[in-house]
């Protein structure tokens, strides 16, 4: 039998439970994992102190410790969170539709929880906190991975927030911190208990995730996005955008990979963008016709497939909106990919004509995030075409159930002939939560 | 290389122009597929007169037979369906939230189509018209496979269909019709083009299906579906619910399986829950408790997980309204299960605590349909938990994308210190679309 049976089984009865629990006792539990931060944060800080030295000694690179640490300014941000999430509106028991089918049988459509998520993050421990609480917020148990670099803090983190949710009445089981690689393997067989698998790791790992597990996953594997420099683009206020999405944080998913140029812009513009781009110490590859205006290494076909998440961009001429469009429809992961233009009818094309979770117009693909787009916390950020797309907040974590209310009521009475189907959209909120 | 790989690339490229569609082009297309439809009739029912023909003479089944038959009614139905499409609003490129980030950045969440959707269809050829006029409305491109006794039928309205559809401005490739199980196996591959697959076939298909792609899948592979007689149920009122929820249709997914009854009920209901079900020609089985009330076979453990889908219901008395939750959340399959009862405390326990797509109080679970539930046409039913679930109509088909339009902005203006998002909801629509 499997290790990760029993969590798994005691986290689907604490789903149940979860889904049926008060507001009230959801929001009680907020605010006591918050106290309970901060009245434990000694031994929060010293696990984490552990974590860092072991990760010093192993030299961790720099970005990454400075990811690990957890002191007392992300105490106060974590804690910050969960009191704003503790004061929200309940995302769950919302009646979304209240619908007369006939005199006496109701139908109300309510929100729920999804039920078990299985969450794999990466280093930052403030995660844990934000993660499992956005999930208590919305009545769903959580199945929790972090990084083994955080190991310690995590497991800190975590021993404080179960203790203090469950004491608050949170069901046992609601959270479960998994510490190995092969308690992930294993969970990712677990169809029959896990509903949704949201990996915020290394894209390998989200692809080995994707092509490993039949629970649906959240998340993307790839952030190939692009920057489509139109014929009418402003070139004064173009580069300095380019540069932002490349080079304002260079590891992330959501940095420019590829920068598309129209033709007739590319003899004014790339002269500028090499110059602004060399400033930066970015490194770029080009299409042949990239390189009749500017002196750069050639680019090869896989540079159009290819994350660098590094101080590299491939440059590429095109000859329509069109051509960019279909370029990136092609080569792009549907994450997010931003137009540069004052044509409004090839704005409009664009926005209509990229598949893609986010359309950007004249701004910058850095842009794509959570906490930007006011969502408070971010679950993940999904590129697939169903449920959930781009950054996802709290409604990534939630679906609906329909609730029929009767009074002794036969589908056999609507026979052709009989009772008709009223449909008449009520204004009310469903009577049994 | 694939014999599916060029309908499939052909596909998403219809599928991206179908998304930009204009709402006018698609519900001309419409029109124009209702009129062909009516214009060609005498060609469509020569075909469908051809596959009945070979269907009697292999033996087919009568309601299988009726289920094939396409004629004048039928042909009046679809083309009312697919009139009042027309008439509706248009569910794409709706404005979901707008949102100001910054002064001139400006965040719109708008619906758009999945993109492509893979459907098999069971054998009546009405399903193949109500389908793809949902996927034409959406801006979706669709790949069918309808059953094989209906092949002739389903290639005449597909041409026709199709035809129409593209001389009124749809794509070339929007709807392919698939005509054998092969192709079937290798679409199943294509995830790198197919977004959706909706199988409606039978049980064990739907199964082979879920098993077999890494396309996500929205359906349900079985429907146990539970009626649970409580204590204080009005056993006047149960029995006939009970008996048309077992017999109104008994090959369908929302038909009970098991009936779960309170051991205070059991008595008195039992008795006569026998007697109805024995004039409806229904079998009973029961566990030991059920047989000390009335003489039935006795049920096994397997009986618990079997969706019999004919006149055979499983009896099972528990002790409470929790055991009735926890045998349904356990052997059910999430599709739709009811309380009969007159105890508001129970029916809250049961409706927060069922963690089925439908939880039904004081009804027949016969109710779980997408044209009950007034969605005109059904796309599927889904027992999965992220999407859609229940009874899916056209909001099955559509997801949103994200459009940020902006004047230049960079994220490093927000870097901390800097410019401070302002998250102010705004009252209008996104003006590219």
């Amino acid at each position: 039998m499997s290790d990760m049976l029993n969590p798994c089984i005691k986290a689907k009865q604490a789903a149940i439970k979860s889904a049926a629990s008060s507001e009230q006792v959801r929001n009680d539990a907020l605010k006591a994992a918050a106290e309970a931060l901060l009245t434990n944060k000694s031994q929060i800080f010293a696990a984490n102190e552990a974590d860092l030295e072991r990760s010093r000694n192993e030299n961790l690179a720099e970005p990454l410790i400075k990811r690990l640490k957890f002191d007392d300014k992300k105490l106060v941000t974590v804690v910050d969170g969960i009191m704003s999430l503790a004061d929200m509106p309940d995302p769950i028991n919302q009646t979304l539709l209240a619908r007369e089918l006939s005199p006496g049988l109701e139908l109300y459509k309510v929100s729920c929880p999804i039920g078990v998520i299985g969450i794999i993050f990466e280093s930052r421990p403030d995660a844990l906190v934000q993660i499992s609480s956005l999930c208590l917020k919305s009545g769903n148990a959580v199945l929790l991975k972090g990084g083994s670099e955080a190991m310690l803090t995590n497991k800190a983190l975590y021993d404080v927030i179960y203790k203090a949710t469950v004491e608050a009445g949170m069901p046992g089981g609601w959270m479960t911190l998994l510490e190995t690689r092969e308690e992930v393997s294993e969970m990712l067989k677990m169809d029959s208990y896990i509903d949704l698998v949201v990996p915020r790791g290394s894209n390998q790992f989200v692809k080995y995730i994707m092509d490993h597990s039949n629970i649906p996953v959240l998340g993307h594997a790839e952030g190939v996005c692009h920057v489509y420099v139109d014929e009418s683009a402003d070139i004064n206020k173009a580069v300095p955008v380019c540069v932002d999405a490349k080079v304002q944080y260079v590891a992330v998913c959501n940095a420019m990979e590829t920068l598309l140029v129209h033709e007739k812009t590319a003899p004014a513009f790339l002269p500028a963008l090499k110059r602004a781009m060399e400033e930066a110490n970015v490194r770029l590859l080009g299409c042949e016709k990239t390189r009749m205006h500017i002196d750069v290494q050639a680019a090869t076909d896989a540079d159009w497939d290819t994350e660098y998440l590094d101080y590299v961009l491939s440059v590429k001429v095109v000859g329509s909106v069109e051509e960019a469009m279909d370029h990136i429809n092609t080569h792009g992961s549907r994450h997010t990919d931003s137009i540069l233009s004052n044509n409004e009818q090839n704005i409009r094309k664009f926005v209509s004509g990229v598949d893609s979770a986010g359309v950007y117009v004249n701004c910058s693909t850095r842009f794509a995030d959570g906490y930007v787009y006011g969502y408070g916390a971010e679950v993940g950020i999904g590129t697939g075409k169903i449920h959930s797309r781009g950054p996802v907040g709290m409604e990534g974590l939630l679906i609906y159930k329909y609730v029929l209310v009767g009074n002794g009521h036969k589908k056999g009475d609507f026979a052709p002939g009989e009772l008709e189907f009223t449909h008449r959209d009520l204004d009310k909120d469903c009577p049994y939560l």
